[in-house]
């Protein structure tokens, strides 16, 4: 017997239909032996209903008010799911955020989890009760309903998780595990049946957004096991594992998977003086405009002055683009900008690239071979990251797929 | 200065521009120097469609869940209200029946209200807040929500102004008061600018829904000042306010109002042996069956046997029918049984015919002059009902309402 915490997303909860389902599924593990507990989303499309309404109501809501409002979403679909449970004749108890008492700070709309009352939760269990508690929401210590912003669900599935040393915590989604690419571009990707805590927090920042980074973060930090599953599968196989634990390098891949997003813009200041604060002096008045600056690169001056790049979201690469030109140059006396927002970047992750020499070298080759030109380039313990043309993407992917031995039949985590 | 609270029903806040409209009313008594407290209900129509929604999971959903999920309603509600309350430029704050703690006993979907915390509300009216609260809701001592069935938002009202003492608690509903008689079926019929607790209670039961019946005897409880208002109309008038103080006999009218009510129908046993028990073995049958009685008239027994009346819903009628005519009538051994679902109960109600003597025999003179068959006769002290054939209704109400002097311009309580 195993206490198991289940967290199904708005797209698994969706309508009465899909509701049942879920309970279908909690009663094969509670007929297992198994103590269950549910943490649901709101049903899909109606966070952002509620949203609508409150702004027909005021365009900026007051986001302590808003709260209150978008947590009801999720308290629907507990006590649907809950209904459901019981429609399958296993007794089940419906929670909020503050009937549990998810105890959050009092950031509103994104808030943070600073303690969990498992108390009760835990006597419910013990009675035979299947648990549902609701995503996304807390309570301060004056009794203020808070929500975790977007994706919160996952981080509070890992929260209850840790609060009840549960022996896994299982995050239904729309795939079945976490793939060594996107099967869309590859159609050769496989599921991986382990990935590590480390992949897969580079995974997520890379735009394979299967988990919320915040949620891996706390499994991380709690050591929860965590393990990504389908909700719409009935098939037999296990998702995909997070693991926290090095494995021994003989079970090591070199590569897990291969991460690419064409969401970003690369900006480039060429000929700026090369002194102490530079670097300060132009990214203050990004940061200034609300700008997120993914990837930095400044190489080694050359004659007194340097070539500064980095990448932003595309949506902001006008503002930012405006900002260079118009108020960073002048002021750095900088010779000129540059600007492209036709590019991507393209990833390979893997905890095994730190005790194999040469990958980097391996994964330039490839991309040369290809005729693909490296623009910029990136690196940290487990990814090697480089911008390239928008137009190479999925040719540089699939090569890339192949080169590290990503393609076929078995699992990489198995050999 | 004085503390007001102010319940606004379902069709009050039924969308965004509803919602706006009172948030104005609530700045205008707050501009002029009051403290408001407002008790929203749900949207209207959004308490029937969560309840569609838990039917489709559950033929009969679990009360707890159920309550879970209803109470969504006037959370959201409240939000928007608050909202709406901040764009008129005065600081507002939201709480549902839980963060309030109105404190009810565990009958979920009926209960009932044992205690209010008024120490959060009364800090944030000191502080300058307009308070909303959730109507129609409440929490256990063990934190479950619970709802106060259907209406519960008057009761809620009712209560908080007991609660925080309030000078008056303002009902506002889509009609803008209490009138002699229903203006559809009367022209003539006139606002009452008061009414007492009883004639209100009286003018609830018998089918003058405008305010719910529990409500009102709350505030007779607690000695709460009640008034009706429309949130329709901007008028200047003031509504009905329900008082509990006796007026002097000069000021009282004789009658107040003519309620009536064509929901019901009569069922007779006739020939029941006159023994001890016959009330209880007619009655206890139709009591399990879960039919709700209204009037009960048994007559004197002549020669051993009598004959017993009684009505009951209209919905209710051949269900009932059938019990007589197959079980209680071979149980009593009566000789007949006899129904009628085409009958009306019409009745006068007034304090003032405790100090007037012939208010019956004028009230059954005006139907004979119209040629109405009475056919049951029931009597309180401050209440007159007779049922008759229903096509007589209105005729019947409009006569009463002449003789009785409450057509014309004035208000009946001024003179």
């Amino acid at each position: 017997m195993a206490l198991i915490v289940q967290k199904y997303g708005g797209t698994s909860v969706a309508n009465p239909e899909r509701i049942k389902k879920v309970a279908q599924r909690v009663a094969r593990f509670h007929a297992q032996g198994h103590q269950v507990v549910v943490v649901v989303s709101a049903m899909s499309g109606e966070t952002d209903r509620l949203i609508r309404l409150a702004r027909e109501i005021h365009a900026r809501p007051d986001e302590r008010e808003l709260d209150v409002m978008v947590s009801t979403g999720e308290q629907v679909t507990i006590a649907l799911t809950a209904m459901a449970i019981q429609q399958e004749g296993i007794p089940a108890r419906s929670y909020t955020g503050s009937q549990v008492r998810i105890l959050t700070d009092n950031a509103h709309t994104k808030a943070r989890i600073l303690d969990i009352d498992a108390a009760r939760l835990r006597a419910d269990l013990d009675a035979g009760f299947v648990v549902v508690v609701a995503g996304f929401q807390g309570v301060t210590d004056r009794g203020d309903i808070t929500t975790l912003g977007r994706g919160g669900s996952d981080t509070t599935g890992v929260a209850i998780a840790a609060a009840l040393r549960a022996d896994e915590c299982q995050i239904y989604t729309d795939v079945d595990g976490v793939y060594t690419t996107d099967p869309r571009i590859v159609p050769q990707a496989r599921r991986l049946s382990t990935v590590t805590f480390e992949e897969m927090l580079e995974m997520a920042s890379l735009g394979s957004k299967v988990l919320q980074t915040r949620s891996v973060e706390f499994a991380g930090k709690y050591r929860v096991k965590l393990r990504v599953l389908s909700s719409f599968t009935e098939s037999d196989n296990d998702g995909t594992l997070i693991t926290f634990e090095e494995q021994s390098p003989m079970e090591q891949p070199i590569i897990s998977g291969i991460a690419f997003n064409r969401d970003e813009a690369k900006l480039s200041l060429l000929g700026v003086p090369d002194r102490p604060g530079i670097a300060h002096a132009i990214l203050s008045p990004v940061g200034a405009a609300h700008v997120d600056v993914d990837m930095i690169i400044q190489n080694i001056g050359v004659d007194g002055s340097t070539d500064f790049s980095f990448t932003v979201h595309r949506n902001d690469y006008n503002k930012t683009l405006d900002l260079l030109t118009h108020t960073i140059k002048p002021q750095t006396g900088a010779r000129e900008v540059r600007g492209d927002n036709r590019i991507c970047k393209v990833s390979i992750v893997g905890v095994g690239m730190r005790s194999h020499a040469g990958v980097a070298s391996q994964m330039f080759q490839t991309l040369a071979n290809e005729g693909i030109n490296i623009q910029m380039i990136s690196t940290s313990e487990i990814k090697i990251s480089v911008v390239i043309d928008e137009k190479y993407m999925e040719l540089a992917v699939r090569a890339l797929h192949k080169t590290f031995g990503l393609d076929g039949e078995d699992s990489p985590n198995k050999g």
